[in-house]
């Protein structure tokens, strides 16, 4: 049985390196419109070999989209056409568009929506790294329009990966994944843009930067080609979610220029309850 | 020689449990208006002992302040009154109003201004660790100022804990810590609000908090009795760096509502020029 993996990035890359080391599927064929990402998924010896979209879907069993979801939105038909009883898997960060796109069609049963909650700030074939999902969630989303074997087949490449099993709506899972992960990426740009500005007339201003400031700018690091579609795919939520977090800054920012001191730290130790829920 | 530290708390702690592996000083004495920490700073075995502040400044040498920056603004003129030729090192993370305070002070010779750029979300006695500081800047403000030996024990501790050393006037300091510290404190608050709130109404939304979450809301746990006073000495810096941070955030935010994907790549790509900067 061999597998197809579309988009062999960050995610793509890493789920081959550990389907490489489960042995589960006799051939890993990589699929990647970018041909500098073609030569290096090979030298990095993340795929067996690396084949046009077509030739890819006709030998493998499971495909598996890993590209940004602007792309996704885009194949997922296409490779429904295409397809007898292969298995689609994609693992793309929004759902409702893309599960719209392919709601009506005949082949629907043979497509599992899906999506690792893992990731680093980095990108491409050389971000790839072993144990990227061990121990993390893999969301399922409108699994019940799955045909059952075609489920079972990509239950069996999470459990490969080591990871534990959550199930959503499509409209559960881009709200939620707008409160827990694209918001975050949104403070992280704009966080980046406000202090490059500032070097620019204070040259010596990273000469201070700490753990605390690497942690909430790392993910400014994130790709644009991969982040732009999710925030065009997911935008009423991200819009949503933008607004609440602006407000709660800007809330935060009034206590402050009215030198209410008392309601700036009941506000700090509102936000402190986040302990609950992160260690 | 002794050394008193004021605050033994994640900082003060930290300082201690170096100072103890490094034998520099022959007691180190511990000053908590608080009992509990007092207690804890005893079991932890951070301190030899626990002592009243006057008798303290006494029996040291060396007095480092690592208490909350309001407590430090009203701490520094006292102690100088009541040294003889000690030296008085503050560890607090905003300068100018505290060093407005002593200015002309006449033992303003003994005082050293210092900020090690090295912390954790965590606060209390039993935050502190070993290696906080390693390898970390410490910030000397207007050192200047200090009396040449008062500088050279203020700098011998610097060398203990192995850290590196920068120097700063208190305006310049203050306005890089506003941008590479204080600001991320802020998102990060302002983010747990954002997030707590929408729990209430959809009770499922952190099983998909993942790393990228976790790493821009850990600051969130930080202590609101030592942030409030960081933001009130620094009030005019935070609020201008976040008044720009909500301008970034309303670009991108208008970015996606006008649907223009190609700006918002843009300013996405223009942030990631974060790397430059952190590894």
């Amino acid at each position: 049985m061999n597998i197809a993996i579309v988009g062999i990035g960050l995610i793509g890359g890493s789920i081959a390196i550990r389907l490489r080391e489960t042995k589960t599927f006799d051939k890993i064929i990589g699929v990647d419109k970018n041909e500098n990402n073609q030569k290096k998924a090979l030298q990095l010896n993340l795929v067996d070999e690396v084949l046009p979209l077509d030739e890819a879907v006709q030998q493998a069993k499971v495909i598996v989209l890993c590209t940004p979801v602007d792309v996704i939105m885009k194949l997922a038909p296409t490779i429904l056409d295409k397809i007898d009883d292969q298995v689609v898997i994609d693992m793309g960060s929004t759902k409702i568009n893309i599960l719209q796109k392919i709601a009506d069609h005949p082949k629907r049963g043979r497509y599992v929506a899906a999506h690792p909650m893992a990731g680093t700030e980095y990108s491409g074939p050389e971000a790839a790294i072993p144990n990227l999902f061990k121990d993390k969630v893999m969301v399922y989303v409108e699994a019940f329009k799955s045909d059952e074997d075609a489920f079972d087949i990509a239950d069996a490449i999470t459990d490969q990966l080591e990871m534990k099993s959550v199930f959503m709506n499509a409209e559960e899972h881009d709200i939620h994944t707008a409160y827990v992960s694209h918001i975050s990426h949104l403070t992280s740009f704009a966080l980046a843009l406000t202090v490059l500005e500032k070097e620019k007339s204070q040259g010596r201003i990273f000469e201070l930067a700490g753990s605390g400031f690497e942690s909430t700018v790392r993910l400014a690091k994130s790709s644009p080609d991969m982040w732009t579609p999710i925030f065009k795919q997911n935008r009423s939520n991200v819009l949503e979610v933008l607004e609440e977090h602006i407000k709660q800054l800007q809330k935060l920012h009034d206590k402050l220029q009215d030198e209410d001191y008392e309601g700036l730290h009941k506000l700090i130790k509102k936000s402190n309850k986040i302990k609950r829920i992160i260690k």
